[in-house]
């Protein structure tokens, strides 16, 4: 497809038997009830050890971008509370964004074309979206990250989300599209029906591989966080998946790359009904769940201390052993 | 009851409606849609302002105590990771602990009385381990806590707590009592009657009041948890609680002062089914709801940075006048 993004998903490999073994038998040494710590127990299995953050939402309207810039979105707000930097990506607004600190301009096209009338992208818009998503991950990687955030800000984004998931998972549109911030019931059979036609339109393309039905069906900041999972499985870092969109990102990574949902945290469910057949497809289990329908990684954000708290005690908890403590479960 | 207990009662108020109108009027200024944080909108409004933290484990095993002070529990990393510190009280373990740094001796007994027998406690007990609560909380608030919370360790105080709930929420004791620790059929059967018997044989004193309830079916952490929890209210210092000893204690705290309830937060929610009921019974929501089962307020932990979290958007985020954001449901 490319160089990079060939190398990116050659370099995902999936977590090894071994260590999760090793951590698996490493948690029920600590001192507490076996299982008692729940999905955070899995979540510290899976990882085996991280640290650190870099959150990164995408795709904005210019005001917006500017707001982030300004640390003023509840995206900024949370990652200054879990002690993130943010990173504003532009691989795809409409419009021309005047040039800031904290704001890279990547951008790959001015939007995408109409998905029910065709691809939504080009074969080469998908792959340099891809490589973008790889490069910023490199990027904050190169930069000292230990640990990623995907997140987004877009509007009617959650259209091709809810494409993306029927093509991934084999759903039914009328089951995966969701009502976005609140659309009416019109609206809704609407957006079900060019669902359905943007699946239909794109048969071809969809049956030609994981790659061409993200161009078909895909955003460009869906190609972009899909190369910014890949890249960060294929480092071995976590990445924490925000609401549908990333959701919809990771089932294309997934696609390109089996081994890097090892590699993914679902930080939380959004109320899209696709986000919980992406992340059921996946078998990614939510740690957060509270109605939230923001996006800008916020979901994701606050799911960061519970992913650091996981990890935190493989490392900190003393072992039966070590504390003397009697296991009654020997 | 006691000048101290009823002095903390008293100072007890309700959340003052003009600031939660004006808490709810500010979050839909703020540059995202309306309703879009969902369940932290409503924790930053009930909250309207705070930060920090103390967390207060109590009533351990001595081995499990040496592990705490040492720092090898689960508690004392969720708190490392949290910026939180640890207190570990003895209200009423039934050994001698050893005295160390970091450990607070404030024994009311050596442990309760069977309390499917009669009351568990006698008024003096009840209103000793109450006090110890309140003065515990205004130790740590004096110190510059500005956020409180409560947990437990202890054994087998799910019996206990069901009682408790059973007695405040109306519930039958079938549908309260759960499996703690993972126990067998028969066990849980005996374990049902064992909470029938203590709400027929303390008939009486459940319905003198909630203190006589309290006394009657609690234990010593039950009443100095609720004391820790009318403290926090009392000083309008947001308190959040771990699982369901902590909920059982809320109820308790809510019976004696009901605008307690308005400065707790539900930090999680544990698998006991009581815990549900209680819950239910304060209108708390939980934020955390990843089948913990430790006990320790590890769960309350988690909770913590969404608490911060919620209220770091009612301060931090640009409001869409300041931001020049067009705000389109205006």
């Amino acid at each position: 497809m490319s160089p990079l993004l060939d190398a990116t998903i050659a370099a995902v490999r999936p977590a090894d038997p071994a260590v999760l073994a090793e951590a698996a038998a490493h948690q029920d040494r600590l001192t507490k009830p076996r299982g008692s710590l729940g999905v955070l127990e899995e979540v510290a299995v899976r990882l085996a050890g991280s640290a650190g953050v870099s959150p990164w939402p995408q795709e904005v309207t210019g005001q917006m971008v500017a707001n982030f810039l300004a640390g003023g979105a509840v995206a900024n707000a949370f990652a200054a509370q879990m002690g993130a930097s943010v990173t504003v990506v532009d691989v795809g607004v409409a419009g021309d964004l005047p040039p800031a600190d904290g704001l890279l301009v990547r951008k790959v096209a001015r939007g995408t074309a109409d998905l029910s009338r065709g691809p939504a992208m080009t074969r080469e818009q998908v792959v340099t979206a891809l490589e973008t998503g790889i490069t910023v991950a490199a990027d904050l990687l190169a930069a000292g990250a230990r640990c990623l955030v995907a997140g987004d800000m877009g509007i009617a984004n959650t259209t091709a989300s809810a494409a993306l998931i029927c093509a991934f998972c084999g759903a039914d549109p009328a089951v995966a599209t969701g009502r976005g911030t609140g659309i009416d019931e019109e609206t809704h059979t609407h957006k079900i029906d060019v669902v359905r036609e943007a699946l239909d339109v794109n048969r071809p393309l969809r049956e030609a591989g994981p790659l061409d039905t993200l161009r078909a069906l895909g955003g460009l900041e869906h190609a972009a966080i899909a190369g910014f999972i890949l890249k960060a499985a294929a480092s071995r870092v976590p990445v924490i998946l925000d609401g549908v969109i990333a959701g919809a990102a990771a089932l294309a990574a997934a696609a390109l790359a089996p081994a890097a949902v090892d590699h993914c945290v679902a930080g939380h469910r959004s109320a899209e009904p696709g986000h919980r057949l992406a992340l059921d497809h996946l078998g990614l289990r939510p740690l957060v769940d509270l109605e939230l329908r923001l996006g800008e990684g916020t979901g994701a954000l606050l799911a960061h201390p519970l992913v650091c708290a996981a990890v935190r005690v493989m490392h900190d908890v003393a072992t039966f052993d070590s504390a003397g403590v009697t296991d009654k479960e020997a």
